[in-house]
């Protein structure tokens, strides 16, 4: 990451000769100075007969702001010529312009405490309108940090409301990210579906092993020897969602399930920091229900 | 691993107040001397109101054999009087007796290979009185290092006769442990069943996820950003018998089927070699479908 | 760790026969109920003909506190016969009894943050009767906690009253472990010989590489592909006391300084945090300038 | 890396605007197909006000060969007006021809196990003209895989001779690299100026800990948790050459030096193994003292 202000485009388009040389043929003739490129092409799905002859090809292009002879405005609309041409789903972000990340929490803290240090020192460059949750614990820590805490409680007979609650909360808050840090209720089709790619959750579990609850003691009666945590974009289907980052931790018999729950806190928060990090710096592409992930 | 000969006392009982002191007791009274130790008590089954109201000790005990006034008979003998006293299964393997491995491959060499060089430089100790393959590629191989090989094909039409076949082959090289290094046929259940605890398997993907055919086609297809292997104990259900030893590698968008599987065999060899050398050196107690491994 | 109250024994001695049958006999004879055992024998120094012909033996006993007919006075005084017939280096712990941390840090958050979150859920068992700091910035942070805070300046001038201060404030805060949480300045010797194996700090560098200032900086001028952090104990000598824990994390030519010292802070307190709850929960036996570490 | 025929540009030169569009303007004009690609721009040497204004810009690109008109010859006498233009050191690898490796090792056989079984399954796409070793032990392994095996002791009389006799051999052999799996003689100072970049060895250590002789005692006086290995390039300075790979892995206080040694084999060959194949594939670029590892 670059301190200087900086255009970050991100695009993705059907596979061809001449896409990098017309971008950054376009880039060069207004003197952009390139800070990072990334490409990668995508090739036509394996053993389908059926599918295109062409794959897909995604790029991540980050362009020193000051050396382009014009704003923000002025560059998309140039780029967008290009983008028409080739067929890209884009975007282009501004540095200077922070993400705006809602937090959801319930009991535990590890999650919160983590992203906050990090949103503290600056090194996730985000926003924090507000913090929902579904208990009151957390309301002296968030609101100590300047930051509006919101409790929305979540019963099996309010679920509709709350949900509607919360949806309008982001929504008032211009939130662009809702990070579930270990959030323990389940979303509701309706919220998952109103923001795709734009909530994130941890799942306690190396996925697709031990979806859905309990996973620490699901993986406790298998007897595996290593335990992980999943980052991955919410959607309707528990725990399918494009998975963005995972990483596992060693253990061995003598760990119980609290033990586990205790490591895997650990790998839990790293993997969470890790993925929203990448998210907010425009690194993790959506293809279908996989992610390319330019780190 | 300590070069001296040594015996090692494996053994699991009920658990209850005094069984390290009545063991460590028994060899200090015959002035053995112990050169490693490691015990452990697994609670009773949690979240179980029936389960009994004592859960299960294990223990692994390495004694320098000169420091005994009597040899393995006598010694074995003696110790039997403790182990029914507190109900133990039991075992002591003499360090100078090697363990007879034989070895099944089909057409990877990436495991034989590996297997065959820690064999080699007295890393693995232990015999190989044969390999058996489903193919002829590795005769040469074999036969240079001075191991018999036998080729056993295995078609859809000869498989009761085929694995019939390696089951005397096992037996007649009075075959301790059978290592499948990326044996590429199922065994029959009879075959499994005739050996439990004492089959070992190499599986390319992090268990339970991906089960079955084409691990890493099945990685690629979810999108997951880490690889895995599994060593465990052959049961007669596919890919669900006890796990000794598990590891993962980092992948990204940018691999392909093609690039897991190469990346794969380096996790696939290291996790087996892993596995077989506990297996070998006794650290490897089993509890109902899971493994007790003292590192 | 077990939920439990338990006494914990640590102890090392001289190898000889009988000590694992001595001290579990002595358990085993007051009906005491081991939860964890670990055993080590250290042999005798390699390639040195004047070393002692013995080694050394290490032992860590957790015994549920109530299964013992009597308190942790009558078994300190019951189990001192058995330490001075072995000439053992022995301390007993009590669970119930937490020790008294007190925490050091300068401007960055990352350290603080991970402690204190482990603190308030319990997973470091301790307690924390101050946090010092050579400046203001954690003091809302902290005392929001309801810890109380210290801020010590340290100019070049001050230095000997400085850490004399921080002396009496540990001394009066009766503090059991000082941990210096990214704390950026050099202790005084003084202070360094004060409190032998119970000053912890975190170094960002996997020592012995880049001892010293600017550790990142050494790391990405000689161009390592990958980074590390040390977790050790303080002694006189700069970056060279017995490590505890010690972890790296891959990075490569992209990687700037800055990226490094960001990275790091990861690994940084991942380690701390390790080694912090090695020490509490007594798992670390010193051994010269080496640790047994029974985790 | 991809099984069609594809040429491989490596390049660097001082950083400045245009020089992708350049590039891929150049590969696009000639309806060449990329396969892959990856940039780096290094800035300039930072806290040195007298270091230039720029940094230098490093390229990696594949080229698949049938999507060009025109063959290697043609491709690089058009790409030598870019490469003047921009002050490029550049070089195009073509996939069909595949690099000569000679393999130096003494009496431990693990690297050379693992490099022949990558060799023979097709991972490392070199031929192998030799293998040299100043022991005979390897002779029929080497040969039963139908390479050419020669002995050259080395012996405190002979040295000059004897690496004036293998530098000769390298040379007959027309050998691209010369790989140091575990050879236990240091090359002479002529010997590793005449092939600057083109050496590569592995030493067990994670550099710059523990240089020169028995790393793996020095890690065990030093009380490390980890120990790791280092593929580099040799230069005339021991264990000082740009670093292509480095991992490590966990040890704790019961693993003797002997345990190291066998564990350590485990890191050395696979970092040997990625370090070659990096090397092999054109992924490291050379920058002073340092690489850039395109992976």
């Amino acid at each position: 990451m670059h301190p200087d202000r900086r255009y970050t485009l991100t695009a993705s388009c059907p596979d061809r000769v001449g896409i990098v040389a017309r971008v950054s043929g376009f880039i060069a003739e207004h003197k952009g100075w390139i800070l990072e490129t990334a490409f990668h092409a995508e090739p036509p799905e394996q053993d389908d007969a059926n599918s295109p002859a062409l794959g897909r090809y995604f790029m991540r292009v980050e362009i020193k702001a000051d050396s382009l002879p014009f704003g923000l405005d002025r560059l998309c609309e140039a780029f967008s010529v290009i983008a028409r041409e080739f067929e890209m789903d884009w975007t282009i972000a501004d540095s200077a312009v922070k993400k705006r990340m809602v937090v959801l929490v319930s009991k535990q803290e590890h999650c919160l405490y983590d992203l906050l240090a990090r949103w503290k020192c600056g090194e996730l460059q985000v926003d924090i309108p507000c913090v929902i949750s579904n208990h009151e614990d957390f309301r002296g820590f968030v609101e100590w940090h300047g930051i509006p805490f919101h409790h929305v409680p979540v019963t099996p007979d309010n679920k509709v409301a709350a949900f509607a609650h919360m949806k309008s909360l982001f929504e008032s808050a211009r939130g662009d990210l809702m990070v579930l840090a270990r959030y323990m209720q389940i979303l509701s089709p309706d919220l998952c579906a109103s923001f795709p790619g734009r909530i994130i959750n941890i799942h306690h579990s190396f996925l697709p092993s031990f979806v859905g609850a309990r996973p620490y003691h699901q993986a406790w009666l298998r007897g595996v020897k290593l335990i992980g945590a999943t980052c991955h974009y919410v959607t309707e289907a528990l725990d399918e969602g494009p998975i963005i980052e995972q990483d596992v931790i060693r253990i061995d018999h003598s760990d119980s399930v609290d033990d586990m729950v205790r490591y895997g806190k650990d790998i839990e928060k790293a993997v969470l920091a890790r993925g929203v990090r990448y998210h907010i710096e425009d690194r993790v592409l959506r293809h279908g229900n996989k992610t390319v992930v330019f780190r």
